[in-house]
């Protein structure tokens, strides 16, 4: 029955109020995970045919649409941040979450989310990368607006995101060019000084 | 080149400060339009499997993912006021926005985008149905905020969403009920009495 759904997509509003720690391009407010989904869902579209059109797009958009909505119970972790018992509260909220839809429903968005959160598939990891890439974009546009706000070293964002290279050399290439002239002008700061 | 999609990408962000006449589900602000999709993107994939498996999910999700963009340049217009010029404006914005892809990824998204507009295949008409139908739901659980708002009448909403019930019977039923409750509460005025 199409109405057994609704009590999971009404919770799933509250996506829309986890706020993380980057701001959108140009904005004075950070966004909330609602909408960083359907950026990376975009950024999927437009780069999976440039980067390899072979992958299973679909899989890519349900994993990037689903992979943030354990955030309602578990909230945002700064990546960049002590990532504590994160994964513990992270699988209770698939359970909770994915647990209100219908059996078959609840085991495919589980499945989808697991995978993600494994990045072990060629889908998981170039969806990982989406998720890396995007919020270096962003702060890159922004002239550093996040990475200054938490004291952010340029050696901390090459050890957590230098993965994207994995995925693709090309697009790897064009975010160290941004992430190098952020250095230069001081958005990121040089070495590995800070402990957050 | 992969890069060659980023100031695409960056210029989409706009999409998150295009605000919309409904509230999330809780809460006491309006939603934007990139939210809205990451929303309409995720009731398809739970409500495809139950109401018609046989459709082209992906090319649905691409075309939920993509359908406000167009706001960025034509604003929205909201679905019960009068449409103006909103079909030329939007056909201008579409131009410019994915004019900045390159050719063969700016083919594949006005294509995709024009598809959702004309909504004449099955998967349009899904993707249609997705954008009548969150809002209904939105607006039911926060006890008409929008409609009462806007002075919004039960034979609006009925003329608008009706077709709802050509893509499922049993979830414009599951809607109907909600619907009917909302006149019943005063939620939705009865009549067709307000000229928006």
């Amino acid at each position: 029955m199409p109405a057994s759904v609704i009590p999971f997509i009404l919770e799933c509003e509250k996506l829309k109020a986890i706020e993380r720690r980057t701001y959108p391009a140009g904005f004075k407010r950070r966004e909330n995970s609602a909408e960083h989904s359907w950026s990376l869902a975009l950024l999927a579209m437009t780069l999976i045919p440039k980067i390899d059109p072979s992958l299973d797009t679909l899989r890519i958009l349900k994993m990037l649409i689903l992979h943030d909505i354990v955030e309602i119970d578990a909230g945002d972790t700064f990546c960049y941040a002590d990532q504590g018992d994160k994964a513990e509260r992270e699988k209770l909220a698939a359970q909770r979450i994915f647990g209100m839809l219908p059996a078959d429903l609840c085991a495919e968005f589980t499945g989808l989310w697991e995978e993600f959160e494994e990045g072990s598939t060629m889908e998981a990891a170039f969806a990982n990368a989406m998720d890396r890439a995007m919020p270096l974009l962003q702060n890159h546009a922004n002239q550093g607006l996040s990475w200054i706000e938490h004291g952010v070293s340029f050696d901390q964002v090459m050890a957590r995101n230098g993965k994207i290279g994995n995925v693709s050399a090309e697009l790897w290439k064009a975010i160290r060019e941004r992430l190098d002239e952020a250095m230069e002008k001081g958005w990121l700061k040089k070495g590995d000084s800070h402990a957050l």
